[in-house]
């Protein structure tokens, strides 16, 4: 699968010479209408004060970094999707009490043996015991008490016979078939004993885990909260979605986008829009940003040397680190601890495309760290290129597909438009990112790529 | 795997004579310690006036009749999840001007014809563009603007040299590389044209859609809402969650649950608690829920007969039927369509686990229709049954089970507890629903059966 070649785009190749040098260039994926001519490779390394870093070596970074953030008590409606904090032990029995599992006859299991259709055995119905009713009733040799599925069973009584084993009878009821002792009852406790964990530290808080929260007495409880993410950009390009951009400038659509995947990704996310220019501002927005988050996202287009006025002011409030990640798109990745709780802050690129290819890479993981999700990463599937896909050396590319079943099994995906460069309309059509490895430079037709689908939700 | 036969727990063989009896007993599928004995087969029928239903048929009444909710404006951030219900068209060009696609050179292709490492085309570098600076520039023969990314592009130029193919001069630029015309450039247009569609009815909104949105300058959008559920639940034994139940009382935890599923679903969920047995009130709460809600969802233990007060004052408000159908557990549903507006109300038992089971099989679905997703259902796999189970005839069984993936592939079912009553705690720890067929009524270990993983989310 790795060729090394400067080939991007399948269907022109006829020069060969310039076979290396598009292997180094870091933002080198858009194909030309043509092959470039060129007579060797230049190779254009980056200065060596800033080191190019492998994708998984942010990404460590970040996860090592982000914090456990302090378990809360919510009601229990709102624990939904989070993941119980404490070990939940029941005070009481569950079912609460000896109770009919179905709606029959409270019978002694003794009086009915031997019971059958052609010979039934004759009792007298003493009562009616219905759920809900708390008057405790007893039944003696020779009685039977109606019952309803979940009604307090009688003292005396062992057993219940289905009512479809019976005549029905009222008054006195002609017994069918004799169940043995302790059949269809509930006994208390069999459940859930006084004393038993009802639900364990770690277990995701689901409708059926709040049914048992409910059951055994608990409102609210101790889980492990969303993180608060604050969503900001930064560009003096940038000008609010509200506003008719003039030449020159551009929708802030990265706060909506983030924030929507953050939310997506279970953080409660903040989105705080455009940051201020202005020095003092700035740094006020970002300093009150930081105490009221558990993470801070920033997109914009940050330059390596730093001279960058949000950079500047980042630099002032803790170790901030920019640097080229070797994926595309988004080579150009931040990440620092700043202020007095080094929150850890995450900056990605400002286009769009690449700002949600480096979320779902860095901070969508980063979430579910803190959500405290053991699965912090997208299942991927292998499925067959529909047509030839190329990729930098050297650099993890991550391209938006649609990626559909096979007929004859397995998938099947097809990069949207050319699979190079996802535009915004492109990537609303996309419901995966292929991954293409750093050490492979062109995937033919037919080959095998790992997939990430991106649903939603979970 | 269909067999003819009364033996539920697979361990107990040796009578046979029961064979038929408890395969048509509706809610007989809890083994009893030894098999009972019988001399022949009674059929204990339905009253005629209460016909018995098929699962499909009681599903297709609901789904016939719940209805499509009327779309709505929202936030654009508030929309993630739900189906937009507008063509919305952008009034824009995307991107909005043409502009540099990465960091680099605006040249005149014709300049650098030709140009290679070994013998560079020298061009003079006029200025610079920034992503977000207004001004338009220009360049002419001979001459280069240093761009950025996002930058716009300066009259004149139609291709950009990525700065890794240029000795990256500042006064001048030696290019080592001439790209095509139209290379590296990003057209005004080209994602999205004016009067484009950019997002359609029916799409799910997520991330990306929301990227797309704000980029044509969309602050809200039409889409699809949350339907409103009211979850309420009725039986004279209920007490609420803070309360300690009496002996013979039981906490209320089908409306936390049912909410809790309400909302994993996708609706809008309002948790009303137990309803009042005093007849005017009961009428009050329930008009008042007609009102304000898409759907009204009550789990209760409602006689077939319809006595109760609650099912007296819902026949009141419309057309109401109680009944049985084909499933365990809960073959005890209601469904009608009450009030001005025939607001669908879905009645399912107040067991605890059959309300979770029959919110799978009749709610879910109908929530998901409201939606308007394409795919009603959950997606359901094969799995081989890690040990033997029983299901009774006529009925289709849905058992909670813990499923997992086999180390051979494939996947590996087994029930929890012991396969036949899920109490509270049993249910907490499944993570999907076995489903057995009417017509089966055993199923052998390492047989297959039709499991439906019980996923949160989405």
């Amino acid at each position: 699968m790795v060729r090394m070649t400067g080939q991007m785009d399948g269907t022109d190749n006829t020069d060969g010479e310039f076979r290396g040098y598009r292997d180094t260039a870091a933002v080198d994926v858009v194909p030309s209408p043509r092959a470039v001519p060129g007579d060797s490779a230049p190779v254009a390394l980056l200065p060596e004060a800033e080191p190019v870093r492998a994708v998984e070596r942010q990404l460590d970074e970040i996860l090592a970094a982000v914090p456990e953030v302090d378990p809360i008590e919510l009601a229990v409606l709102d624990a939904q999707g989070l993941l119980c904090a404490e070990e939940v032990i029941s005070q009481r029995a569950l079912p609460a009490f000896d109770q009919a599992a179905l709606d029959g006859y409270a019978v002694r299991a003794d009086d009915v043996v031997g019971a059958s259709p052609r010979a039934p055995i004759d009792l007298a119905v003493v009562g009616e015991s219905l759920a809900g009713a708390s008057a405790p009733s007893s039944i003696g040799p020779g009685m039977a008490l109606k019952v309803s599925a979940g009604a307090m069973l009688p003292a005396g009584a062992d057993a219940v016979v289905p009512a479809v084993w019976t005549d029905q009878g009222a008054v006195r009821v002609g017994v069918h078939a004799g169940p043995p002792a302790g059949s269809y009852v509930r006994r208390a406790g069999d459940d859930v004993a006084p004393g038993d964990p009802a639900v364990q530290v770690g277990t995701p808080i689901g409708p059926a885990q709040i049914s048992l929260l409910a059951a055994v007495g608990r409102e609210r409880v101790l889980v492990r909260p969303r993180p608060r993410i604050a969503v900001l950009c930064a560009g003096t390009e940038l000008v609010d979605v509200g506003t008719a951009p003039a030449p020159g400038q551009v929708v802030d659509v990265n706060s909506y986008a983030l924030a929507a995947a953050a939310r997506d990704a279970g953080a409660e996310a903040y989105r705080s829009g455009i940051l201020p220019t202005d020095r003092r501002r700035l740094t006020e927005v970002l300093e009150s940003q930081l105490l009221r988050s558990d993470l801070v996202l920033i997109a914009g287009t940050f330059a390596s040397g730093g001279f960058d006025v949000v950079q500047e002011v980042l630099a002032e409030l803790g170790e901030m680190r920019f640097g080229q990640v070797t994926m595309h798109p988004g080579p150009a990745q931040g990440f620092g601890r700043l202020g007095r709780d080094k929150i850890p802050v995450i900056c990605v690129p400002g286009e769009p495309v690449a700002a949600l290819v480096s979320f779902e890479v860095f901070v969508r993981p980063a979430i579910r760290l803190m959500l405290g999700k053991r699965q912090l990463f997208r299942r991927t599937v292998q499925a067959i290129a529909g047509q030839p896909l190329a990729s930098p050396l050297g650099y993890r590319q991550y391209l938006h597909g649609t990626v559909m079943r096979h007929p004859d099994g397995g998938y099947v995906v097809e990069p949207v438009g050319d699979g190079t460069d996802a535009l915004l309309a492109r990537m609303a059509r996309a419901n995966c990112l292929i991954v293409i490895d750093e050490d492979v430079t062109e995937v033919a037709a037919g080959g095998l790529v790992t997939v990430m689908p991106l649903l939603l939700g979970g």
